[in-house]
C-alpha cells in the first residue's frame, strides 16, 4: 500500500497552551486531525464554562478554518449539577489531575474521596472523566501505583466512562481488559520509545515528557494493543509544546510535540508491523465508539513518500527533529 | 562535632580532562585532595606509557603545586608484559571500559576473552583492573547485567585485584562480599541522587551520568555501605565536568561535576547520619589499605559552617549549584 485515507483522524489528548504559542501549534493540528481533545490545564486552569468557552473561541481564532473540532475539557475540581447541566452540551468530558503531578496542575485533586459527589454528577449526566493517573512515587512506579484507583473509581462508579491518559506500562493495557468502563489512550512517543532513548546515550530533553517512557516490555504492550486497534485504546499524542528553552536548560520542562508529525511516523510504524489497515481504527474510529461523536468529514491523504521531519516550528522543536521517516501527510 | 580533620583525603575516580577544562578543574580537586585516581579516557585515550607521562606532566603544570599526587591509569587494551613491567612503577591500575560504553570510550574492549593474557600479566605484576561495569542493554539494567563479568573476572583471576568503579545498584554492593578481590567505588551522588530526581520533576542534565542514579533501594544500599565504610569501599567522585553547552542542550553529556563540592558534601551526609567518624575511612584510609599507597600527608579541616555552592565553576554547573549546605571545607 502505497497511499492511503484517513477519515477524520481524531487526536483524543492535545495541548494547544494560549497565545504566541497557540497561534503556532493549532494550525498545524487543525492541518491533520478533524478534532482534538483540548486538555484544560493553562496556567489558569480552565475550570469554568466562561474561561472555557473564552479559550474555546480563542482557538477557533487561532485555527481560522471550520474543518476542525476542538472537543473541550473542564479542569476537574467539585461542580454542583447545576453547573455540570450547563456545561455538558460544551464538554467531551472532564480532565482530573491529581494535584501537583504535571506541568500546571498544582491545583488538581489530593483526596478522590471528596470529590464523589461530582463523580456520581458525571456518571448521571454521562460525562466522562479523564484521568493523569500518576501518583507522588517514585518516577517509574506513579502509573504502576495509580491503577488500584482507577480500579476503585471503575467499581465505584460502574457507568462513569473513566479514560487513562497517556498510558505508558503494560500493568495499564491489562487494566483496560478487567474493567468494563475503563478506556485509554496512548501517545506516539511511548509506541516508540523507553526510557533508553531519553537517558541510554546522551539525555534528550526533547524526548521527555510525564509519564515517562518507561522499559521494553512496557512499550511491546502499548505497540501490540496499538497495532491490533484494541477498541478500548485511542490516539491522545499528548503533544505538550515547549520553547526551546525551557527545554534545553539546567530544568527541563516535561512534554514532546508531536502533533505536526504523528500521522506520518504512526503511518511508517504500522506499515512497519503490516498493520496499516489498522490505522483507521485507531487514530478515528474507535474514539468515536468510545466517546459516541461524529467529526466533520475530513479526509487525509498518507502517501509513502520521504518526510523530513523539520528541525524546528518556530521556537519548538519537534520530535525526531531532523531525521527522514518514509510516509507522509500530503499537503493541499 | 563542629569541625573535622581529614587526613589526606583520595578521590579514587576523577575526570580531569585536557587543555583549557584541565587547568580549570585540577586545582579545584588540588584543593581539597591529597591525590586522585585519573581517568585515561581522553578523546586520544591514554593508552600507551609516553602518553600517559605526557598526561601526568599537564597535570602537574595545571596544578602548579606539589600537595597533590595524580595516580595516573592507562586505557585497556591488550598491552605486552614487558609494556606492564614498565609502565608499573607509573600507574596505579589499568581502566577497562567496555567497547561504546561512556565517554571517549569507543576504543574499550568488546570481548573479555581475548584480554585474557593482558590480565594475566596485571594479575602476576600486581596492577589493579579498574572496571566501567556496564553492558549495552537497557539503562536501568546495565550493571547488574555486568555482574557476571565481575564474578567471572574474580573467578579466573583470583590474584588480580578487580575495582568495580562508580557502583550504582544494591546487587554490585552485595557483590563486595562475595569475592575477596572485588573491590568498588562510589561517587557522591549516587549516595543522594535516584533516578527521581534526574527526571521524576523537571529533567535534570547537571544530574544525568553513566552509570545513571536508580532506585530508591539501590541508593540506600550504597549510602548503608558507605556510612560504615565498608572496607572494601572507597570514595570516587567521578566527577566529570562538561562545559554548559554540553550539557543544556539537545542532546545532553553524561557526568556530574563534584569535584570542588564532595567534601562538604560528604561531611554534611555523614553528620546528618551520625556517621562522622566513618569519613576519615571512607574517602582515603581504604583506599590507601585497597591499593597500598601512602599519599602525601595533607590535613583538610572541615567544619560546621554554611557553603553557599557557586552557581558554576568557570563554564561548568556543579552538583547543587546554588544550594546552600551546612559544612564546608576551610579556606588556607
Amino acid at each position: 500500500m502505497n497511499t492511503l485515507i484517513i477519515q477524520s483522524p481524531l487526536d483524543m489528548h492535545l495541548h494547544l497552551r494560549e497565545a504566541e504559542m497557540l497561534k503556532l501549534v493549532a494550525p498545524l493540528s487543525a492541518a491533520q486531525f478533524a478534532g482534538a481533545v483540548i486538555m484544560p490545564n493553562l496556567i489558569d486552569p480552565i475550570d469554568s464554562l466562561d474561561k472555557l468557552l473564552t479559550y474555546r473561541d480563542q482557538i477557533i481564532h487561532a485555527i481560522g478554518s471550520e474543518t476542525f473540532t476542538p472537543y473541550m475539557t473542564l479542569f476537574f475540581r467539585e461542580y454542583s449539577k447545576n453547573e455540570l447541566e450547563t456545561a455538558k452540551e460544551h464538554i467531551i468530558g472532564i480532565k482530573l489531575y491529581p494535584a501537583g503531578i504535571t506541568t500546571n496542575s498544582e491545583s488538581g485533586v489530593s483526596s478522590l474521596d471528596q470529590a464523589r459527589t461530582t463523580f456520581e454528577f458525571m456518571q448521571e449526566l454521562q460525562i466522562p472523566l479523564l484521568v493523569h493517573g500518576e501518583t507522588n512515587g517514585f518516577v517509574l512506579d506513579r502509573e504502576s501505583e495509580f491503577l488500584g484507583t482507577y480500579a476503585w473509581l471503575a467499581e465505584n462508579f460502574p457507568d462513569l466512562k473513566i479514560i487513562m491518559e497517556h498510558i505508558t506500562t503494560r500493568d495499564a493495557v491489562e487494566l483496560l481488559d478487567q474493567y468494563e468502563n475503563i478506556f485509554a489512550t496512548v501517545t506516539l512517543q511511548h509506541l516508540l520509545i523507553t526510557l533508553d532513548d531519553i537517558a541510554g546515550g546522551l539525555l534528550s530533553p526533547h524526548l521527555f515528557c510525564k509519564p515517562i517512557a518507561k522499559f521494553p516490555h512496557d512499550r511491546e504492550a502499548l505497540l501490540q494493543a496499538a497495532l491490533i486497534a484494541h477498541p478500548k485504546l485511542m490516539f491522545g499524542s499528548d503533544s505538550a509544546p515547549h520553547p526551546v528553552h525551557k527545554k534545553e536548560c539546567a530544568g527541563c520542562a516535561a512534554g514532546v510535540f508531536t502533533a505536526p508529525v504523528a500521522l506520518a511516523v504512526l503511518a511508517e510504524l504500522f506499515d512497519k508491523h503490516n498493520a496499516l489497515d489498522k490505522l483507521q481504527a485507531f487514530v478515528s474510529d474507535n474514539a468515536q465508539k468510545i466517546y459516541n461523536i461524529s467529526p466533520i468529514p475530513k479526509n487525509i491523504e498518507i502517501e509513502k513518500s520521504d518526510f523530513i521531519i523539520p528541525d524546528n516550528y518556530g521556537n519548538v522543536v519537534p520530535f525526531m527533529a531532523g531525521k527522514t521517516i518514509s510516509w507522509s501527510v500530503k499537503e493541499f
